[in-house]
Protein backbone atom coordinates (compact mmCIF):
# COMPACT_ATOMS: atom_id res chain seq x y z
CA UNK A 1 0.00 0.00 0.00
CA UNK A 2 1.39 2.94 -0.93
CA UNK A 3 1.25 6.72 0.67
CA UNK A 4 2.51 9.84 -1.04
CA UNK A 5 3.26 12.86 0.75
CA UNK A 6 3.72 16.25 -0.93
CA UNK A 7 6.89 17.66 -0.08
CA UNK A 8 7.27 20.91 -1.01
CA UNK A 9 9.91 23.64 0.22
CA UNK A 10 8.54 25.81 3.23
CA UNK A 11 6.59 23.20 4.30
CA UNK A 12 5.52 22.67 8.28
CA UNK A 13 7.71 19.85 9.22
CA UNK A 14 5.57 18.04 11.68
CA UNK A 15 2.77 18.24 9.72
CA UNK A 16 4.35 15.92 7.54
CA UNK A 17 6.07 13.81 9.64
CA UNK A 18 3.82 13.33 12.19
CA UNK A 19 1.96 11.09 10.10
CA UNK A 20 4.87 9.53 8.59
CA UNK A 21 5.74 8.20 11.96
CA UNK A 22 2.48 6.74 12.76
CA UNK A 23 2.55 4.78 8.79
CA UNK A 24 6.01 4.35 9.06
CA UNK A 25 6.05 2.50 12.70
CA UNK A 26 4.45 -0.06 11.29
CA UNK A 27 6.45 -0.89 8.54
CA UNK A 28 3.84 -1.82 6.07
CA UNK A 29 3.50 0.90 4.01
CA UNK A 30 5.70 2.08 0.66
CA UNK A 31 5.69 5.84 1.86
CA UNK A 32 6.88 8.33 -0.79
CA UNK A 33 8.21 12.03 -0.59
CA UNK A 34 7.24 13.55 -3.71
CA UNK A 35 8.25 17.00 -5.38
CA UNK A 36 9.62 18.15 -8.36
CA UNK A 37 12.89 16.69 -7.82
CA UNK A 38 14.71 14.11 -5.85
CA UNK A 39 16.81 15.89 -3.27
CA UNK A 40 16.95 18.06 -0.57
CA UNK A 41 13.49 20.80 0.56
CA UNK A 42 14.27 23.22 3.44
CA UNK A 43 11.07 23.22 5.86
CA UNK A 44 9.66 26.24 6.86
CA UNK A 45 11.87 28.51 9.33
CA UNK A 46 14.28 27.61 7.04
CA UNK A 47 16.30 25.36 9.88
CA UNK A 48 15.23 21.57 8.85
CA UNK A 49 15.92 19.96 5.51
CA UNK A 50 13.51 17.17 4.57
CA UNK A 51 14.48 14.85 1.54
CA UNK A 52 12.37 14.27 -1.42
CA UNK A 53 12.16 11.02 -2.54
CA UNK A 54 10.15 10.41 -5.62
CA UNK A 55 9.42 13.28 -8.40
CA UNK A 56 6.11 13.97 -9.18
CA UNK A 57 6.35 12.45 -12.15
CA UNK A 58 7.24 9.11 -10.63
CA UNK A 59 4.50 8.75 -8.29
CA UNK A 60 1.04 8.97 -10.49
CA UNK A 61 -0.77 6.51 -8.01
CA UNK A 62 -1.49 5.99 -4.61
CA UNK A 63 -3.71 4.67 -2.05
CA UNK A 64 -3.03 7.71 0.17
CA UNK A 65 -1.95 11.30 -0.86
CA UNK A 66 -1.30 13.55 2.01
CA UNK A 67 -0.48 17.12 1.69
CA UNK A 68 0.63 19.36 4.67
CA UNK A 69 0.49 22.59 5.54
CA UNK A 70 3.27 25.87 5.22
CA UNK A 71 3.34 28.56 7.45
CA UNK A 72 4.66 31.06 4.77
CA UNK A 73 4.41 29.03 1.31
CA UNK A 74 1.15 27.19 0.86
CA UNK A 75 0.39 30.22 -1.57
CA UNK A 76 3.07 29.68 -3.86
CA UNK A 77 2.14 25.86 -4.19
CA UNK A 78 -1.70 27.39 -4.68
CA UNK A 79 0.11 29.06 -7.82
CA UNK A 80 1.87 25.93 -9.19
CA UNK A 81 -0.02 24.81 -12.09
CA UNK A 82 1.82 21.57 -12.20
CA UNK A 83 1.68 21.09 -8.57
CA UNK A 84 -2.33 21.39 -8.77
CA UNK A 85 -2.37 19.21 -12.46
CA UNK A 86 -0.41 16.41 -10.32
CA UNK A 87 -2.81 16.60 -7.88
CA UNK A 88 -5.87 16.10 -9.36
CA UNK A 89 -4.65 13.57 -11.17
CA UNK A 90 -3.20 11.42 -8.43
CA UNK A 91 -6.62 12.18 -6.42
CA UNK A 92 -8.61 10.48 -8.82
CA UNK A 93 -6.96 7.01 -7.90
CA UNK A 94 -6.32 7.12 -4.49
CA UNK A 95 -8.41 5.89 -2.09
CA UNK A 96 -8.17 8.83 0.31
CA UNK A 97 -7.09 12.29 0.29
CA UNK A 98 -5.88 14.09 3.64
CA UNK A 99 -4.27 17.36 4.28
CA UNK A 100 -2.75 18.73 7.44
CA UNK A 101 -3.52 22.24 8.42
CA UNK A 102 -3.00 24.72 5.80
CA UNK A 103 -2.40 22.01 3.27
CA UNK A 104 -6.42 21.89 3.25
CA UNK A 105 -6.40 25.15 1.14
CA UNK A 106 -3.88 23.40 -1.50
CA UNK A 107 -6.60 20.80 -1.79
CA UNK A 108 -9.36 23.42 -2.55
CA UNK A 109 -6.87 25.13 -4.43
CA UNK A 110 -6.72 22.21 -6.75
CA UNK A 111 -10.45 22.20 -6.95
CA UNK A 112 -10.99 18.86 -4.86
CA UNK A 113 -12.65 20.04 -1.50
CA UNK A 114 -15.30 21.53 -3.52
CA UNK A 115 -18.20 22.53 -1.40
CA UNK A 116 -17.50 20.16 1.15
CA UNK A 117 -17.13 20.12 5.11
CA UNK A 118 -13.45 20.73 5.83
CA UNK A 119 -10.49 21.88 8.60
CA UNK A 120 -7.75 23.22 8.54
CA UNK A 121 -5.37 25.54 10.85
CA UNK A 122 -7.36 28.39 12.63
CA UNK A 123 -4.81 30.53 11.02
CA UNK A 124 -6.07 29.65 7.54
CA UNK A 125 -9.94 28.99 8.68
CA UNK A 126 -11.45 32.45 7.15
CA UNK A 127 -9.53 31.13 3.90
CA UNK A 128 -11.44 28.26 3.15
CA UNK A 129 -14.86 29.53 1.90
CA UNK A 130 -13.43 31.59 -0.51
CA UNK A 131 -12.46 28.16 -2.35
CA UNK A 132 -16.34 27.24 -1.39
CA UNK A 133 -15.47 24.93 1.23
CA UNK A 134 -17.30 24.66 4.38
CA UNK A 135 -14.95 25.54 7.21
CA UNK A 136 -15.64 23.37 10.42
CA UNK A 137 -12.95 25.21 12.84
CA UNK A 138 -14.03 23.07 16.23
CA UNK A 139 -13.23 19.73 14.65
CA UNK A 140 -9.82 18.31 14.74
CA UNK A 141 -10.55 15.89 12.01
CA UNK A 142 -13.36 16.32 9.23
CA UNK A 143 -13.67 13.15 6.88
CA UNK A 144 -16.29 13.55 3.97
CA UNK A 145 -15.77 10.65 2.19
CA UNK A 146 -12.74 9.83 0.79
CA UNK A 147 -11.40 13.76 2.03
CA UNK A 148 -10.22 13.75 4.85
CA UNK A 149 -8.78 17.12 6.46
CA UNK A 150 -7.27 17.45 9.59
CA UNK A 151 -6.40 20.88 11.80
CA UNK A 152 -3.55 22.48 12.47
CA UNK A 153 0.42 21.08 12.51
CA UNK A 154 -0.08 18.16 15.15
CA UNK A 155 -3.70 17.15 13.81
CA UNK A 156 -1.42 15.23 11.02
CA UNK A 157 -0.48 12.00 14.16
CA UNK A 158 -4.86 12.34 15.24
CA UNK A 159 -5.21 12.18 11.50
CA UNK A 160 -2.67 8.98 10.73
CA UNK A 161 -4.52 7.18 13.36
CA UNK A 162 -7.76 7.75 12.06
CA UNK A 163 -6.68 6.47 8.54
CA UNK A 164 -4.68 3.54 9.47
CA UNK A 165 -8.05 2.49 10.99
CA UNK A 166 -9.64 2.54 7.52
CA UNK A 167 -6.97 1.32 5.44
CA UNK A 168 -5.76 -1.36 7.38
CA UNK A 169 -7.85 -1.86 10.81
CA UNK A 170 -8.32 -0.69 14.35
CA UNK A 171 -6.05 -2.86 15.76
CA UNK A 172 -3.32 -1.57 13.78
CA UNK A 173 -4.26 1.68 14.73
CA UNK A 174 -3.72 0.76 18.16
CA UNK A 175 -0.76 -0.77 17.67
CA UNK A 176 0.83 2.19 16.18
CA UNK A 177 -0.05 4.33 19.10
CA UNK A 178 1.31 2.05 21.37
CA UNK A 179 4.53 1.86 19.45
CA UNK A 180 4.92 6.03 19.18
CA UNK A 181 3.66 5.99 22.97
CA UNK A 182 1.14 8.80 21.59
CA UNK A 183 -0.75 9.01 24.99
CA UNK A 184 -0.69 12.85 25.37
CA UNK A 185 0.46 15.00 28.64
CA UNK A 186 0.34 18.74 27.15
CA UNK A 187 1.64 20.59 30.40
CA UNK A 188 -0.84 23.68 29.71
CA UNK A 189 -4.50 23.34 27.75
CA UNK A 190 -3.72 26.02 25.05
CA UNK A 191 -3.88 23.91 22.11
CA UNK A 192 -7.40 25.39 20.11
CA UNK A 193 -8.61 29.06 20.26
CA UNK A 194 -11.47 28.33 22.34
CA UNK A 195 -9.04 27.23 25.05
CA UNK A 196 -6.35 29.55 25.09
CA UNK A 197 -6.08 32.55 27.40
CA UNK A 198 -7.67 35.49 25.27
CA UNK A 199 -3.85 37.31 25.32
CA UNK A 200 -2.35 33.94 24.51
CA UNK A 201 -4.86 34.00 21.41
CA UNK A 202 -3.47 37.69 20.44
CA UNK A 203 -0.55 37.26 20.76
CA UNK A 204 -0.08 33.66 18.68
CA UNK A 205 -2.37 35.56 15.88
CA UNK A 206 0.62 38.35 15.94
CA UNK A 207 3.09 35.63 15.72
CA UNK A 208 1.29 33.41 12.81
CA UNK A 209 1.17 37.50 10.92
CA UNK A 210 4.69 37.77 10.73
CA UNK A 211 5.59 34.32 10.32
CA UNK A 212 3.23 33.97 7.18
CA UNK A 213 5.62 37.06 5.95
CA UNK A 214 8.50 35.52 6.10
CA UNK A 215 10.52 33.67 2.59
CA UNK A 216 11.56 30.06 4.35
CA UNK A 217 13.96 29.84 1.57
CA UNK A 218 16.35 32.73 2.77
CA UNK A 219 16.69 31.30 6.81
CA UNK A 220 19.27 27.89 5.98
CA UNK A 221 22.66 28.19 4.82
CA UNK A 222 22.24 26.25 1.62
CA UNK A 223 25.50 27.75 0.12
CA UNK A 224 27.61 25.95 2.99
CA UNK A 225 24.73 22.39 2.60
CA UNK A 226 26.10 22.54 -0.93
CA UNK A 227 29.60 22.60 -1.10
CA UNK A 228 29.79 19.64 0.99
CA UNK A 229 29.27 16.30 -0.71
CA UNK A 230 25.78 14.68 0.51
CA UNK A 231 26.14 11.27 1.56
CA UNK A 232 25.02 8.33 3.95
CA UNK B 1 20.03 30.56 22.09
CA UNK B 2 20.91 27.57 20.43
CA UNK B 3 19.38 24.02 20.56
CA UNK B 4 21.65 20.78 18.87
CA UNK B 5 19.61 17.97 18.10
CA UNK B 6 21.76 14.89 17.64
CA UNK B 7 21.27 14.00 14.03
CA UNK B 8 22.30 10.22 13.58
CA UNK B 9 21.41 6.88 11.22
CA UNK B 10 18.19 5.45 12.00
CA UNK B 11 16.66 7.60 14.03
CA UNK B 12 13.04 7.93 14.68
CA UNK B 13 12.41 11.05 12.57
CA UNK B 14 9.22 11.79 15.13
CA UNK B 15 11.48 11.80 18.42
CA UNK B 16 13.21 14.92 16.77
CA UNK B 17 10.48 16.83 14.78
CA UNK B 18 7.96 16.95 17.38
CA UNK B 19 10.35 18.53 19.56
CA UNK B 20 12.36 20.64 16.74
CA UNK B 21 8.73 21.76 15.71
CA UNK B 22 8.16 22.90 18.83
CA UNK B 23 11.18 25.06 18.96
CA UNK B 24 10.83 26.19 15.25
CA UNK B 25 7.60 27.70 15.40
CA UNK B 26 8.41 30.15 17.90
CA UNK B 27 11.15 31.23 15.40
CA UNK B 28 13.40 32.55 18.37
CA UNK B 29 16.09 29.61 18.75
CA UNK B 30 19.24 28.50 16.37
CA UNK B 31 18.42 25.10 15.86
CA UNK B 32 21.34 22.67 14.41
CA UNK B 33 20.68 19.04 13.58
CA UNK B 34 24.17 17.50 14.25
CA UNK B 35 25.95 14.64 13.15
CA UNK B 36 30.00 13.36 11.88
CA UNK B 37 29.04 15.15 9.01
CA UNK B 38 26.19 17.74 7.03
CA UNK B 39 24.88 16.07 4.35
CA UNK B 40 21.57 13.61 4.15
CA UNK B 41 20.70 10.80 6.69
CA UNK B 42 18.44 8.39 6.68
CA UNK B 43 15.46 7.53 9.70
CA UNK B 44 14.56 4.50 10.97
CA UNK B 45 12.42 2.58 8.27
CA UNK B 46 14.28 3.58 5.89
CA UNK B 47 12.19 5.87 3.47
CA UNK B 48 12.87 9.30 5.12
CA UNK B 49 16.02 11.68 5.08
CA UNK B 50 16.22 14.59 7.11
CA UNK B 51 18.97 16.94 6.87
CA UNK B 52 22.38 16.84 9.09
CA UNK B 53 23.33 20.98 9.29
CA UNK B 54 26.30 20.96 11.55
CA UNK B 55 28.96 18.92 11.84
CA UNK B 56 30.09 17.65 15.65
CA UNK B 57 33.22 19.77 15.68
CA UNK B 58 30.93 22.85 14.82
CA UNK B 59 29.01 22.38 18.09
CA UNK B 60 30.74 22.17 20.89
CA UNK B 61 28.41 24.16 22.90
CA UNK B 62 24.58 24.65 23.23
CA UNK B 63 21.47 25.85 25.53
CA UNK B 64 19.83 22.34 24.79
CA UNK B 65 20.84 19.01 23.77
CA UNK B 66 17.99 17.16 22.57
CA UNK B 67 18.85 13.47 21.49
CA UNK B 68 16.77 11.27 19.83
CA UNK B 69 15.71 7.66 19.71
CA UNK B 70 16.00 4.75 17.42
CA UNK B 71 14.30 1.70 17.03
CA UNK B 72 17.44 -0.20 15.36
CA UNK B 73 20.31 2.12 15.65
CA UNK B 74 20.46 2.93 19.19
CA UNK B 75 23.16 0.34 20.27
CA UNK B 76 25.10 1.26 17.67
CA UNK B 77 25.19 5.31 18.46
CA UNK B 78 26.01 3.95 21.98
CA UNK B 79 29.05 1.98 20.93
CA UNK B 80 30.48 5.37 19.03
CA UNK B 81 33.03 6.45 21.55
CA UNK B 82 33.19 9.94 18.89
CA UNK B 83 29.69 10.19 19.72
CA UNK B 84 30.06 9.46 23.36
CA UNK B 85 32.80 11.97 23.87
CA UNK B 86 31.03 14.80 21.97
CA UNK B 87 27.83 14.18 24.12
CA UNK B 88 29.82 14.39 27.62
CA UNK B 89 32.07 17.73 26.19
CA UNK B 90 28.90 19.43 25.23
CA UNK B 91 26.43 17.72 27.97
CA UNK B 92 29.09 20.05 30.38
CA UNK B 93 27.98 23.41 29.08
CA UNK B 94 24.21 23.08 28.35
CA UNK B 95 21.24 24.68 30.32
CA UNK B 96 19.30 21.15 29.46
CA UNK B 97 19.98 17.91 28.50
CA UNK B 98 17.08 15.41 27.22
CA UNK B 99 16.69 13.13 25.41
CA UNK B 100 13.14 11.09 23.42
CA UNK B 101 12.36 7.87 23.39
CA UNK B 102 15.57 5.21 23.45
CA UNK B 103 17.68 8.51 23.45
CA UNK B 104 17.68 7.79 27.60
CA UNK B 105 20.03 4.75 27.03
CA UNK B 106 22.50 7.04 24.66
CA UNK B 107 22.80 9.87 27.83
CA UNK B 108 23.13 6.71 29.86
CA UNK B 109 26.03 5.22 27.97
CA UNK B 110 27.63 8.28 27.63
CA UNK B 111 27.38 8.27 31.49
CA UNK B 112 25.03 11.34 31.73
CA UNK B 113 22.23 9.88 33.51
CA UNK B 114 24.22 8.29 36.02
CA UNK B 115 22.02 6.86 39.04
CA UNK B 116 19.24 9.54 38.29
CA UNK B 117 15.98 8.80 37.52
CA UNK B 118 14.99 8.65 33.92
CA UNK B 119 11.81 7.65 31.31
CA UNK B 120 12.14 5.74 27.82
CA UNK B 121 10.09 3.78 25.83
CA UNK B 122 8.44 0.93 27.11
CA UNK B 123 10.88 -1.24 24.83
CA UNK B 124 13.79 -0.07 26.12
CA UNK B 125 12.62 0.35 29.85
CA UNK B 126 14.47 -2.75 30.93
CA UNK B 127 17.57 -1.20 30.10
CA UNK B 128 17.91 2.01 31.87
CA UNK B 129 18.78 -0.21 35.12
CA UNK B 130 22.14 -1.67 33.26
CA UNK B 131 23.35 1.63 33.15
CA UNK B 132 22.16 2.27 36.55
CA UNK B 133 19.60 4.94 35.97
CA UNK B 134 16.12 4.54 37.97
CA UNK B 135 13.39 3.44 35.29
CA UNK B 136 10.27 5.35 35.90
CA UNK B 137 7.91 3.66 33.50
CA UNK B 138 4.99 5.65 34.29
CA UNK B 139 5.92 8.98 33.84
CA UNK B 140 5.89 10.93 30.61
CA UNK B 141 8.53 13.24 31.42
CA UNK B 142 11.38 12.72 33.79
CA UNK B 143 13.27 15.85 34.69
CA UNK B 144 16.14 15.52 36.87
CA UNK B 145 18.81 18.28 37.84
CA UNK B 146 19.09 19.66 34.04
CA UNK B 147 18.25 16.04 32.67
CA UNK B 148 14.99 15.73 31.02
CA UNK B 149 13.85 12.80 29.68
CA UNK B 150 10.46 11.69 27.84
CA UNK B 151 9.02 8.70 27.29
CA UNK B 152 8.82 7.02 23.89
CA UNK B 153 8.52 9.23 20.23
CA UNK B 154 5.64 11.51 20.32
CA UNK B 155 6.57 12.43 23.97
CA UNK B 156 9.06 14.72 22.53
CA UNK B 157 6.04 17.07 22.04
CA UNK B 158 5.01 17.47 25.55
CA UNK B 159 8.80 17.73 26.44
CA UNK B 160 9.63 20.89 24.07
CA UNK B 161 6.58 22.81 25.62
CA UNK B 162 8.28 21.59 28.92
CA UNK B 163 11.34 23.03 28.19
CA UNK B 164 10.25 26.06 26.17
CA UNK B 165 8.33 27.22 29.63
CA UNK B 166 12.06 26.44 30.90
CA UNK B 167 14.01 28.18 28.43
CA UNK B 168 12.13 31.03 27.61
CA UNK B 169 8.36 31.91 29.81
CA UNK B 170 5.26 29.27 30.25
CA UNK B 171 3.68 32.29 27.83
CA UNK B 172 6.13 31.24 24.96
CA UNK B 173 5.11 27.52 25.53
CA UNK B 174 1.25 28.14 25.56
CA UNK B 175 1.86 30.32 22.45
CA UNK B 176 3.73 27.62 20.53
CA UNK B 177 1.02 24.92 21.44
CA UNK B 178 -1.18 26.99 19.95
CA UNK B 179 0.42 27.50 16.97
CA UNK B 180 0.82 23.98 16.18
CA UNK B 181 -2.85 23.14 17.55
CA UNK B 182 -1.81 20.64 20.02
CA UNK B 183 -5.11 19.94 21.20
CA UNK B 184 -4.49 15.84 20.79
CA UNK B 185 -7.62 13.86 20.47
CA UNK B 186 -6.09 10.32 19.99
CA UNK B 187 -8.99 8.14 18.33
CA UNK B 188 -8.24 5.18 20.50
CA UNK B 189 -6.60 5.39 24.12
CA UNK B 190 -4.14 3.01 23.78
CA UNK B 191 -0.85 5.17 23.87
CA UNK B 192 0.79 3.46 27.12
CA UNK B 193 1.37 0.04 28.20
CA UNK B 194 -1.15 0.18 31.28
CA UNK B 195 -3.84 1.54 28.77
CA UNK B 196 -3.34 -0.47 25.55
CA UNK B 197 -5.76 -4.51 25.65
CA UNK B 198 -3.48 -7.14 26.67
CA UNK B 199 -3.15 -8.80 22.70
CA UNK B 200 -2.49 -5.03 21.67
CA UNK B 201 0.11 -5.09 24.02
CA UNK B 202 1.27 -8.28 23.30
CA UNK B 203 1.15 -7.88 19.33
CA UNK B 204 2.88 -4.10 19.84
CA UNK B 205 6.01 -6.06 21.66
CA UNK B 206 6.49 -8.82 19.10
CA UNK B 207 6.58 -6.05 16.41
CA UNK B 208 9.20 -3.84 18.35
CA UNK B 209 10.96 -6.68 18.57
CA UNK B 210 11.23 -7.44 14.89
CA UNK B 211 12.02 -4.04 13.87
CA UNK B 212 14.77 -3.79 16.08
CA UNK B 213 16.64 -6.58 14.30
CA UNK B 214 16.04 -4.36 10.77
CA UNK B 215 18.91 -2.79 9.48
CA UNK B 216 17.49 0.89 8.76
CA UNK B 217 20.70 1.71 6.18
CA UNK B 218 19.39 -1.27 3.78
CA UNK B 219 16.13 -0.41 2.96
CA UNK B 220 15.92 3.33 1.15
CA UNK B 221 17.39 3.24 -2.57
CA UNK B 222 20.30 5.28 -1.22
CA UNK B 223 22.20 4.73 -4.87
CA UNK B 224 18.88 6.41 -6.91
CA UNK B 225 19.05 9.26 -4.62
CA UNK B 226 23.17 10.02 -5.35
CA UNK B 227 22.78 9.92 -8.91
CA UNK B 228 20.49 12.69 -8.26
CA UNK B 229 21.71 16.13 -7.45
CA UNK B 230 20.56 17.65 -4.08
CA UNK B 231 19.70 21.45 -4.79
CA UNK B 232 17.13 23.65 -3.77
Amino acid sequence: MRIAILTYPGLTALDAIGPFEVFNILREFEICFVWKEVGPVVADGGRLILGATHTLDEVQCCDLLLVPGSSANTLTVMADDVVMRWLRAVHAGTRFTASVCSGALILAAAGLLGDEPATTHWAAMPLLPRYGAKPEPDKRIVESGKLVTAAGVSAGIDLALHLVAKLLDPERAKIAQLLIEYDPQPPFDSGHMRKAQADIARKAKARMSRIAMTNPRNLISIPKLLTRQWRT
